[in-house]
């Protein structure tokens, strides 16, 4: 699309001296992730079927006592394939069709853990304010079209599927939830985690679609590394990535369906790799150490120097409706 | 230096087409902050001075029941001027010296606020594992010679002082606090703020230098505005910004001394300023309208959404030694 940056990093790489862009990406996005080499097969495959493939890979130190727990990831970010106003049906049978062309491409890249876009089997229709037809994508979790769906594709390829739906809740009166379903790669549900946090800005407001996940911050201990899934708006809470980690999570997935779409991989010395595109369909894959998560732990000491006893103590206090806020003002002189 | 990047935003705007420019430039910074036309007088000061003048602002929407609540702040960045084996009272003198006449220049730009560097009346010696001659740069935060020094700087120019020190506290033993003092622009001492975590990563162990912070998150409520003070690598712990805004802060200062300084100053829209130069002593003067501050809050309603009475509990939950991480495993099926 004309006047439509493709991403920064590639404008950065038509632009810049060599030299100079890569400190501005050693400044930008931390070391930079070195490229992974992909199967011609798959490469050709992603070029058939008309989406971006991209492959990068984070290393750990090597240790005495652990061997490395290579993972690879595969996120993927798509549009809608059909018009809106096409049976609801139709549409989610066209994008389970789209993603098992990518995921089948994920597979032949050697992607272990694959996790679709927030919603993905709808299009981004909580901005409209109507109802119908769009609540009539929500499915059940533990049963529905859609986790069966995954569930064979996860039993398939051996992989871990996390697959973000909009979610009817039957047993609670029929309640919507926006909600991870996770995906053993036995093809077994493993369990849900549903978004934590609501944006309620401007047309983003979501809060008469589903309401404040109460599924906590469960980890799921998958046979690739522990996992957990932070929804969209989830991100800009930083409690929610800590309550995550202090439950053990090595991944912290966070699919979205937001303005300019982006798809990044973030190691945890800061690192991350470039995006994909922002305009085309596209699949990131991504292989890592998990042992870079305890490497990075140990030497940046966050947990160790974070103080929680204190602010959990100071949360308890200013959550009060009583609370006084701590304002030091200059005493009258005269 | 030979090799050394001035910084990011003049590569880019050296070599980037304009239109794709403005379009990196809102994806890495958001909007972009409006150039502040400073005073003629103080542009050729920091010319002659030797130091980088840089000016922007941030604006808010007007509103009806508020007027605007303009101030300007000032950021200071300034390597140290004399060999670090200099007699101690010699290299604060010479500290001395030279803010005051980079602090002459905030007035004449219409700077109300200014803060320095941390610890900034000394080099940067943690790193050292030394005791002496680095401790010897420790003075009381109530009444120190560096604490008179910017009493007389705030009074002469009606300017808000945010004076980072190394702090001896004789009252407690002689104990060693990372420190910054807030004084008025009356020049009364309006209070300390103390550092709160302290970095414990390779060579930045500076735990056997002072200790982690008792004062809080005390917010000073000056003619300016609210502000408050995240000492350096405070900055990675979310919890501790979180505390500063619970308790009113409009305005945080995050002083530093870290590798490759950088210096700038982010709206909370999420729109920054460029940094200062990454080898220069410079100037940072931006003008906010404080105002931005509930308008941005209001539009994102991060409070509202935090959910931090769940975070409250959470926390309690998970600092006790006997806490259980709510990890999901795949059940045995056969």
């Amino acid at each position: 699309m004309a006047g439509i940056l493709e991403s920064v990093e590639s404008c950065l790489e038509r632009h810049l001296p060599p030299e100079e862009l890569s400190e501005v990406k050693r400044i930008l996005y931390g070391g930079e992730a070195r490229k992974l080499h992909l199967p011609a097969a798959a490469l050709s495959a992603a070029q058939e079927r008309d989406f971006e493939l991209q492959g990068y890979g984070f290393d750990a130190e090597p240790e005495q006592l652990r061997r490395p727990r290579i993972v690879r990831v595969g996120l993927i970010q798509n549009k809608i394939p059909l018009p809106t106003d096409t049976a609801v049906s139709v549409q989610v049978a066209a994008l389970h069709r789209r993603i098992a062309e990518i995921v089948e491409v994920a597979a032949q890249s050697g992607v272990n853990i694959v996790c679709f876009q927030e919603a993905w089997t709808m299009p981004f229709a909580f901005c409209t304010r109507e109802k119908l037809p769009w609540t009539e994508f929500a499915e059940s979790a533990e049963d529905g079209p859609t986790t069966k769906f995954c569930q064979e594709l996860a039993k398939k390829y051996s992989m871990v599927v996390i697959s973000p739906i909009l979610e009817r809740d039957e047993t609670h009166g029929g309640t919507l939830w926006n909600t991870a379903v996770v995906i053993s790669g036995s093809g077994a549900v493993l369990g849900k985690s549903r978004k934590n946090h609501i944006p309620r800005i401007g047309d983003f407001n979501e809060s008469t679609y589903y309401m404040e996940g109460n599924t906590g911050h469960p980890v799921f201990q998958t046979q690739f590394g522990t996992i957990a899934v932070n929804i969209c708006y989830g991100r800009h809470h930083p409690l929610n990535w800590l309550m995550f980690s202090m439950n053990g999570a090595e991944i912290i997935f966070n699919p979205s369906a937001t303005v300019g779409q982006l798809s990044y991989v973030a190691a945890p010395d800061g690192s991350r790799t470039p995006g994909l595109s922002r305009v085309r369909d596209g699949l990131l894959v991504v292989e890592m150490d998990l042992n870079l998560c305890r490497q990075v732990s140990d030497k940046w000491n966050f947990k160790m120097t974070g103080r929680y006893e204190m602010y959990a103590d100071k949360l308890t206090e200013a959550v009060q409706p009583c609370f006084i806020p701590n304002i030091i003002k200059e005493r009258a002189s005269h």
